[in-house]
């Protein structure tokens, strides 16, 4: 299931706000309409962010080709772009690594659009190899029949194929283990009712809904062998920024002595932050949490908050899954290492 | 804010499952109608219940009366409201004091009818003065200008009226103590949202409403000094029976250094149950995981759990706040020294 990918010379992305109901296809030649996308979750996840920002960039240096502004406009484009939402590295870290991209083409005389695309494809690539080595590094964690609590969606909707904490599951089942899944539904939009269940059960993958209140009670009732969720950046100290909700899933987990299992590539990884607490949060629209699908659930005049992310302390992960191997506490030690690997 | 009460001969419920937009009270003359509402939970939440059936006992008496099989008409009626909801205990602890009622008036050649009324009115009475006096005990614990997260809808609409939890709060605000709430909205069946955001915010106490999976994030950013809940049974070594959702809010509390108090009053408590290993948690419909508001929210053909309850174990449990004073640790020495007294 691929979520993002580029067709008839158009970004093409599943319109994720209408899953599991509806699978509509949207397709993109401007990249301010990209920039609603994100804003507005047709696209979500931040591997997929990451990939659909890097086809962006190229959209507009095809809408800018040969205008005397050019550079401006990209400039514009970049600054959009990263304006879209505050959390989540991968959106960074993939228009950093297009502007990067742009300057070399521009200094080699090479066609912009055709450098930025190809790049774009390439991230697209590389995040599904990344996918794929994050399987096979994480499914070794999990054991025969292993039941998994997973929030949100880190699956395949949320990367460019296969997922993060999912790819982690779906390696293990197709190494035999038969695992089944638990996904909290995670309000307020629901990416674990409408996406992971709607992607594990489309695989044939064992899946039981919960909403987010039930989690605690099903790990206090030795129902749920390990914890695997992805994440939206990870600071050098192993602070993990992910879905609100995980925070209290990772202190769960630790209270009734369950792995807690973080699932990201390390284009996720923020090498430059030190701690959790530098994070930008995202704080989104209240009504997101007064209303669902146009019903009203709360009496109007009240206050909302609604925190898209929160953030969890290394000292509840057990382990980050990453395309590169497995990383275990310290953290601190571990992290930066990577870095200078890369 | 009365859910529960007898007028014109008739049972009256407000029909919570229309709060917070629709605001209609409902008239019952049969009590296999009242069966129904407990059910569908037209009226919830362990007093309000209790309150209920007491007054859909002396409705089957009032039906039954002067018929030949009127002992097993009113054993029948009596064994159908236990056999509505099976966790909270003031269900079984009301049906039971009318049957006692029952038998005393036959005894004495008492109009059935009239006695039952009479109790079930003091049954009300008896459980707004518990609420008062709760609310007078719990009300020392919180501090000027305190914010209390609260989950579920412990409040006058699960109670005759003032509420357990949230009679805690009013009277802290009665005495001046500014407290302000945030509510934990209580997926699947948004009670929080419905209901305690409801009748707080008509009260004019400031409530800020978030999803289940933002509670932790709200505490560990010191947003929240203290949790205060209801409870549906209290077993004798103080574990606790409550809305699921609560056990987790019970260890998110407990990990961030947050009191966690329990309100409610003496009739909740199960003096013949020992911890709450015993305690028979109410599964629900699966339908109510896998829609919201009326909207399907998850792919067909999955697994579901809904279990409508938790059990909080006693050592998570800062204070239980009893109409008859406050009670601490440990629970095993103090629960019993209540019934005794009573």
């Amino acid at each position: 299931m691929r979520p993002v990918y580029f067709e008839d010379e158009a970004l093409k992305l599943i319109d994720q706000t209408l899953l599991p109901t509806r699978e509509v296809i949207r397709s993109y030649t401007d990249y301010r309409d990209v920039c609603d996308a994100i804003v507005t979750m047709v696209v979500r996840g931040a591997p997929a962010i990451g990939v659909t920002a890097g086809y962006a960039v190229a959209l507009a240096a095809r809408e800018f080709a040969g205008r005397p502004d050019f550079a401006e406009r990209m400039q514009q484009a970049c600054d959009d772009l990263r304006g879209t939402r505050p959390t989540a590295v991968n959106l960074f870290w993939a228009v950093d690594r297009q502007e990067a991209c742009l300057k070399a083409a521009l200094t080699a005389g090479q066609d912009a659009y055709v450098a930025l695309r190809a790049e774009a494809d390439a991230i697209c690539a590389e995040d599904i190899a990344m996918c794929r080595a994050m399987g096979r590094a994480g499914a070794a964690l999990l054991h025969l029949g292993d039941t998994v609590l997973t929030h949100c969606n880190a699956g395949a909707l949320a990367t460019a194929d296969y997922g993060t904490a999912l790819g982690v599951i779906r390696a293990a089942c197709e190494a035999g283990k038969q695992i089944s899944v638990y996904a909290d539904e995670t309000r307020p939009l629901l990416q674990g009712a409408r996406l992971t269940a709607y992607e594990l059960h489309k695989d044939g993958i064992p899946v039981t809904l919960i909403t987010d209140n039930m989690a605690g009670w099903m790990m206090r009732q030795g129902k749920i062998d390990a914890v695997i969720v992805g994440a939206d950046r990870i600071t050098r100290n192993g602070d993990v920024a992910n879905k609100i909700g995980t925070y209290s899933v990772s202190v769960l987990a630790r209270e009734n002595g369950i792995p807690f299992y973080v699932a990201a590539p390390t284009s996720t990884i923020d090498f430059e932050m030190m701690t959790g607490d530098d994070i930008v949060i995202e704080e989104r629209e209240p009504n997101e949490v007064g209303h669902f699908a146009g019903v009203q659930t709360a009496p109007e005049g009240i206050r909302f908050e609604n925190s898209a992310f929160d953030v969890t302390p290394h000292q509840n992960v057990s382990a980050i899954i990453t395309e590169k191997g497995v990383l275990y506490p310290p953290y601190i030690q571990h992290i930066p290492k990577l870095k200078n690997e890369g």
